[in-house]
């Protein structure tokens, strides 16, 4: 017997594939249809229109996301726990970057999504917040109420912002896609060295090594990325 | 004898205008020629597509950008000094914040806009990193080659998608324009936050009111910025 995926599901999937590939506005309903090798009346039979698949893929956008921000119970926090909570939340956010590329447009458009998209942001900030505080009280980061605060709303921006960013130079170059396989892992290094400067003397120990097993190799100059450099290849 | 503004300066005012509120793809030639009470044939004298006026407006911003970032010749600079690039470019930047909203876009459609972007994209990071190196050697700040790059792209994101995240914020609050006049002033306070660990003892005496006269009495907790605080108004 053959495992085989839902009707529902093989449509949220195909979308988000193409809503990241090609941009949200470019991708409708009958692309979709069509894509999967269906008639649009049985895609409508599973979602009346595409700001519910997009609604849908927001709600699991929002589930990798809280699934990704849960601080241990039982011991402390360490600089590489925190580290593997931005991996997690940069990957989410990867697979579902159509959301953030154009968000002010979806947001404008949907008022179920918008609705929803403050709550989530409310939510993820509180426990951005947690984790930072939890940092703190385990002695990994030295940093006051106002600190906490700047190097929070720091993170989101530039968390939120991170494939935009890509996209932007990718484009620039007119190369899509060029730098795909480094580019998380790039994002990574970047929020490590925005709260390095918080970190105690015992923490920042294990930091070069991180440092560097995000960056793979690649020049810290940010004038290279506009260059895409020689050695750097999809 | 009125002075009176060329024609071909008025159709730029106003579709700077009509972009940054309403959004580059909401406004079309014939909106902005309504608008100016001209008929469509007259506009086209000036500027045969909306991609002209576009890339008029860029050469604008490239110009009010490059003009900011000077240092100078014969003295070292002070922590305002770079502060006060920041606000110049912060202004800027919200003078054209259509152009980075929805950047991909543009660059998409406009093959003489993205070739000019990059140009752009380079003397300005590289104008970016001229200052970094110079607060380095005032004593300002104490950063090495890593971490002079890792603060140079943070700083990068966090400019060029200001606006954005702002307006994300007013979306989800569904208040276009809610937080216009102090948000400027706290995308400067976070910039500073972002340069302030790096900061050398004496250079960080200055910094609480520096800092404080930019967030304007605002608490710093990014939380309420998404419950949009009482007291905060248009």
């Amino acid at each position: 017997m053959t495992v085989k995926i839902k009707t529902r599901d093989r449509i949220l999937q195909a979308s988000l594939k193409m809503f990241n590939e090609q941009g949200e506005r470019n991708v409708s309903t009958n692309h979709i249809a069509s894509q999967l090798g269906m008639s649009p009346g049985n895609l409508y039979y599973h979602f009346s229109n595409k700001a519910e698949i997009i609604f849908e893929l927001f709600n699991g956008y929002q589930r990798a996301i809280a699934d990704s921000v849960v601080l241990p119970e039982e011991r402390l926090l360490t600089f590489k726990d925190t580290v593997r909570y931005f991996e997690m939340i940069f990957q989410g956010l990867w697979d579902y970057r159509f959301l953030h590329r154009d968000l002010e447009h979806l947001l404008n458009e949907n008022d179920a999504l918008r609705e929803q998209y403050l709550t989530f942001s409310l939510i993820t900030m509180s426990a951005g917040k947690d984790i930072i505080k939890g940092m703190n009280t385990s002695g990994i980061i030295k940093a006051n109420t106002t600190e906490i605060d700047a190097l929070l709303l720091n993170l989101w921006v530039i968390l939120t912002s991170w494939s935009s960013f890509l996209q932007s130079i990718d484009v620039q170059n007119a190369m899509p896609g060029a730098m795909d396989p480094w580019a998380l892992k790039r994002g990574i290094y970047q929020v490590i060295c925005l709260i390095e400067p918080y970190g105690t003397d015992a923490a920042r120990l294990d930091l070069p090594e991180l440092k560097a097993s995000y960056l793979g190799g690649v020049d810290t100059d940010p004038l290279l990325l506009f260059q895409l450099p020689s050695g750097v290849s999809k």
